[in-house]
């Protein structure tokens, strides 16, 4: 049996500004949950593919097509989980102070990011190694330019 | 501005059987902790359309819309999280052993969640409210459905 994935994926401009709901009754303890759970999510598939791109397992079209579907979405998911509630929550979390006193620039952080995931989005399933892995290469240093200003050191 | 959302949603035929890369390497208390950061996010994008569906929320069809496009990426993460090797893990988890021990009907629950979904991305376009709102209280019955069996109650 052939196995074949076909990703049309999601044709959001990143520039529209989607409204989002409304999370002013969500518990800011479940927003860190949830932005937490997207977090682990995107390490769950860009972590294959940028092992891949670092030449440490070996190339799986398939996977690259796959891995970056799911972190299409999941790129998505994070962002309305750090309204200003969150800021001196109880629960444990590696979220910086200058998320919410730089605000433009962890704006700036994660478009760089959701851009880095829509080109790669862009050529995940034209077949191109190369271009895949230098555009996972763009989105593993896009993860890290956000977690260095904006997240605890591990 | 016009604010709009394309989505092309994936076009992976259900059945197909896409071959999901080698977790081996993954430790059981990783994948328990990704699949249950699945379960957090399907939680937080299902339930505001529960609300809707329910007539506890205004309908708003922008939110089906993206909701459903998040869902729909989300019913393919967990699934793979649930290996033997998770059976006695260390840390805290809801998973019942008839994950186990009757994993032919866990994964008729999984496949009866992915297809209602499939179903509501089918209609999440449309703006047909009346059969978004029934699609989306089929979502949640196929999330009960799987909870009830394989899931400690909560």
């Amino acid at each position: 049996m052939k196995k074949r994935l076909l990703l049309a994926g999601f044709a959001l401009a990143l520039g529209a500004g989607y409204t989002l709901p409304a999370f002013s009754q969500v518990k800011p303890e479940i927003l860190v949950k949830q932005r937490q759970a997207a977090m682990t999510l995107q390490g769950k598939y860009a972590g294959p593919m940028g092992a891949m791109a670092a030449g440490k397992a070996p190339y799986n079209a398939d996977t690259v097509a796959f891995n970056t579907a799911m972190l299409d979405a999941l790129s998505r998911m994070p962002w309305d989980g750090f309204p200003e509630s969150t800021k001196d929550v109880s629960v444990k979390t590696a979220a910086l102070p200058t998320i919410w006193s730089e605000p433009a620039k962890f704006k700036e952080a994660q478009d760089n990011f959701q851009k880095a995931v829509q080109a790669l989005v862009a050529v995940s399933r034209g077949g191109d190694e190369a271009a895949q892995k230098a555009a996972i290469g763009a989105v593993g240093k896009a993860c890290g330019a956000c977690h260095e200003n904006f997240r605890q050191k591990q």
